[in-house]
């Protein structure tokens, strides 16, 4: 089966799939992105991450390509059409194509909108999620609006990929006081000794994850008691649990940093408890089998909602 | 005339000028660039640029996509298509495509190259050059690795954007002593009252760029101190004069910042004699009539030297 992915108004075959090398995406990390989780055929938390693309797209000031309920139809068309049951979808939206200038195009450009999705192997994901994870620091370095979901992820790839040759998952990383602020793709948390979830205040030095916001819902009606405050590497190590959370991940247990193990460096029940929470508050919307809104025919040139 | 550029071992006309969507320059701005300026011809500067692009993607590890031979033929040879004789060539090297993961792809992947090459009005740069330009100040908000040329731009987009809202041609950052570091697409510099030069030492904190080493070589012969040092955005107000270097731009005076005059408020001698000692001490390299080494020819699939 060949894989479709939606480019700008079309839908392509994934090799085909190409934006303008003048794209301000490629050339200026200008745009922002989504990942959603796709789980049984149905599209995880749709309206959380429209709400949280309408908040990055504000703040750069990039202009909507559609309306959510637009982009919805098509994300779940782009999933649909390469029939994933468990995956992901990944849409990311840029200021558009223009002449190479650093400030805002001056004339009115159509922002560019790519829709991509893909089966996951659940394996993998399983076993982290049974055995643990590891964990290392490294300084955050990253600028100040790591709030926004943008493109701009070069410091994330530096620090993933020193994690995966120091043998570990995920890096942390750790602001100038010694604090973790979140991984290079996941949200950062502990449980402490008294049974307390802890992760950082969703302020500029993290990005507010659509899991971590899901978690922080679940624990309501429950005896949990969820704290968001900075914590230390010493604390999070002393911790009687730590986990990782994201939209591809959900909730991954942490069993070491920087190479000492957490509490008895084994996944605890806390974390498995909330694993099990998550699905219970995250909100699910069924793929359909054909698109509830008129999509333009594969091959047209015309862009949608531009 | 129909623009061509070269995108991975192809020259095609520059409409059709596209690269893949999962290319890592387009999801996680993990490539490199340079600017050229091309005058009377001819390339400036060649060398020095290849030597700080071997410099960036060592940095980053990303594997040149051929020898800086090869890649001057390139882009001479794009130059040369698109009768460029006064205006800049931009050569853009990404990690290549590959399926989305932050880490570093683990199988053996295709670097992605592409070079385009336009013609750039004298007026305008000349009418800055005559009259001088307004820069604003803006907190120092980017990442720690700004020494490597990345195309992790943007913070720099979203500061010229707020330069040009403001009336301005450049924001220079700031950093948190209130030190100038450099513009977003420009060095930063001053004359003191004793006639010094004064420019940001080149550690991580600014980019090395080339214009602002050849100045530093132009004084060399004259009686010009240079001082490689920080400087504040008072001492800057303070100053005799002020000046912004770049590769498209060359030396063009600075006469106000955040509203205030520059020295008269007008360029000054210093300023200009620079400008015009640029030459003197740049590369220049005739951009043949024809390539000196075999090119694929237009249309053929496979990539050079990958």
């Amino acid at each position: 089966m060949s894989r479709i992915a939606y480019v700008n108004g079309r839908y392509v075959p994934h090799r085909d799939a190409g934006v303008h090398v003048e794209d301000r995406g490629y050339q200026f990390s200008d745009g922002v992105y989504e990942v959603y989780e796709v789980r049984g055929g149905r599209l995880i938390d749709e309206r959380r991450h429209a709400v949280r693309l309408e908040r990055s797209l504000n703040e750069l000031r990039i202009r909507p390509p559609m309306s959510p309920a637009a982009l919805g139809v098509i994300v779940r068309e782009v999933v649909r059409r390469n029939h994933v049951v468990d995956g992901m979808a990944y849409l990311q939206v840029t200021r558009g194509v223009a002449p190479r200038d650093h400030a805002f195009p001056t004339s009115v450009v159509a922002p560019s909108l790519v829709v991509t999705a893909r089966a996951m192997a659940g394996g993998p994901r399983q076993k982290r999620a049974q055995e643990g994870v590891s964990v290392i620091t490294v300084p955050d370095n990253r600028w100040e609006r790591v709030d926004i979901k943008t493109v701009s992820l070069l410091p994330n790839v530096l620090a993933k990929q020193q994690a995966r040759e120091a043998g570990a998952y995920e890096a942390w990383f750790v602001d100038d006081e010694g604090f973790v602020t979140e991984g290079t793709s996941s949200n950062a948390w502990i449980v402490t000794g008294e049974g307390t979830l802890v992760t950082r205040f969703a302020d500029r030095g993290i990005l507010r994850g659509i899991t971590r916001s899901v978690l922080i819902d679940a624990t309501a009606g429950k005896r949990l008691k969820v704290e968001e405050r900075s914590f230390t590497v010493a604390e999070a190590v002393a911790a009687r649990e730590a986990f990782v959370t994201s939209a591809t991940t959900i909730v991954t247990p942490v069993v070491r940093i920087d190479g000492k193990p957490v509490g008895d460096g084994k996944p605890g029940p806390v974390t498995r408890r909330m694993r099990e929470a998550f699905y219970g508050h995250a909100e699910v919307a069924p793929i359909l089998s054909s698109p509830v809104a008129p999509v333009r025919k594969t091959g047209s040139r015309r862009k949608i909602g531009t």
